[in-house]
């Protein structure tokens, strides 16, 4: 049986991984649920039960739990301790700022190349990444062993994209793009959409003014 | 009494928008819930629940609702209809993206300025916003009327910008840095967090492939 998480409990392990790394560098060794979740504002059973679906070790009664190893449990389970290649399409500003993003590599994702339909990027190279012309990209995605696609093109472009990168053995689509895909099943999409968070961000300002 | 909407159901509402925009596009003049539900890959009813919150005209039987009615109601309930001011602070490739993008301001949202400490860029203006030293935030921020900030600096400075940005009045936080902030109760932080993103795709690519 496959263990299953929400998406919301999914989103969260990496920000564990963050408060963790943070206190391993301010010196401590052991931690508890207890401070995890007062330094999130999470209830610390959630914090419990979170880590305890990816890190069962049990820790010392008053003490908590060694970091380290909570941290290399993680850092495991979100896959970050092997590569995963993946291509991306749209070199403008959007893409750049990706494929120019440090952090990507310790989150075990590797972007090998970049794609765009601007003559004037394509054959030069970003953070040595070499930018090829769209039009290859069923050509040339196989051959990089890269089975994901990160969409940073135009609206009106990111279908047709997302179907090359599909037929070329995308079997994931991280889409910046703020429009909805249509894949075959077993494809999949994950949609960062900055609309539907501002939406949320406007929204509860609001309501919170109101309620005020 | 305040109607409640849950974060997903807020996130939804522009991707109803875009869809609705696209059938407009199209020629199209009334729509049904199950044609939208259809596009989308959503369930009929959810469609309906969903649009009946924002939008409560009663559309005529076996022709669905005016389309233009909809998207006026949608774009009224997410605020698109007034302008909000924000600030940018930290104008690096990613700051820049989120400055040169076109689509905010059709989305209510208005980056009056940018802040960087970046001696090269102060002074500077992009897409017609002025550049500002980020150590005179508090001191302009309040006669820009500006109430949203937006963060794209790396995490390490996140906290103490969020802080500053909160003394000079800002009540809602747009959170770039991959990292957690605490603030004072009523100021509303919404996060854009790419590793969770990751961590959701990574995850749903590696289940898949077991369940296959």
């Amino acid at each position: 049986m496959v263990k299953t998480y929400s998406k919301n409990q999914l989103e969260r392990y990496p920000v564990y991984l963050k408060v963790l790394r943070e206190m391993r560098e301010e010196g401590e060794r052991f931690s508890a649920s207890s401070s995890i979740a007062r330094r999130l504002g999470y209830s610390e059973e959630q914090v419990k039960k979170d880590l305890a679906a990816v890190s069962p070790t049990l820790g010392t009664p008053g003490r908590g739990r060694d970091i380290s190893s909570i941290i290399e449990d993680i850092e495991t389970f979100l896959g970050y301790r092997e590569m995963t290649s993946a291509v991306i399409v749209g070199v403008g500003r959007l893409g750049s700022a990706i494929l120019d993003y440090p952090g990507f590599a310790d989150m075990g994702l590797d972007i090998v190349a970049g794609f765009d339909s601007d003559p004037a990027k394509i054959g030069t190279n970003i953070n040595g990444r070499e930018i090829y012309d769209v039009s290859r990209l069923s050509e040339i995605m196989p051959g990089l062993k890269a089975h994901i696609c990160i969409i940073a093109v135009p609206s009106a472009y990111a279908q047709s994209v997302a179907d090359m990168a599909v037929k070329a053995g995308a079997t994931g689509i991280w889409n910046f793009a703020p429009t909805h895909l249509s894949l075959k099943k077993g494809v999949i999409v994950e949609n960062v959409n900055l609309a539907s968070s501002l939406a949320v961000l406007s929204h509860r300002i609001k309501t919170n003014l109101k309620e005020d």
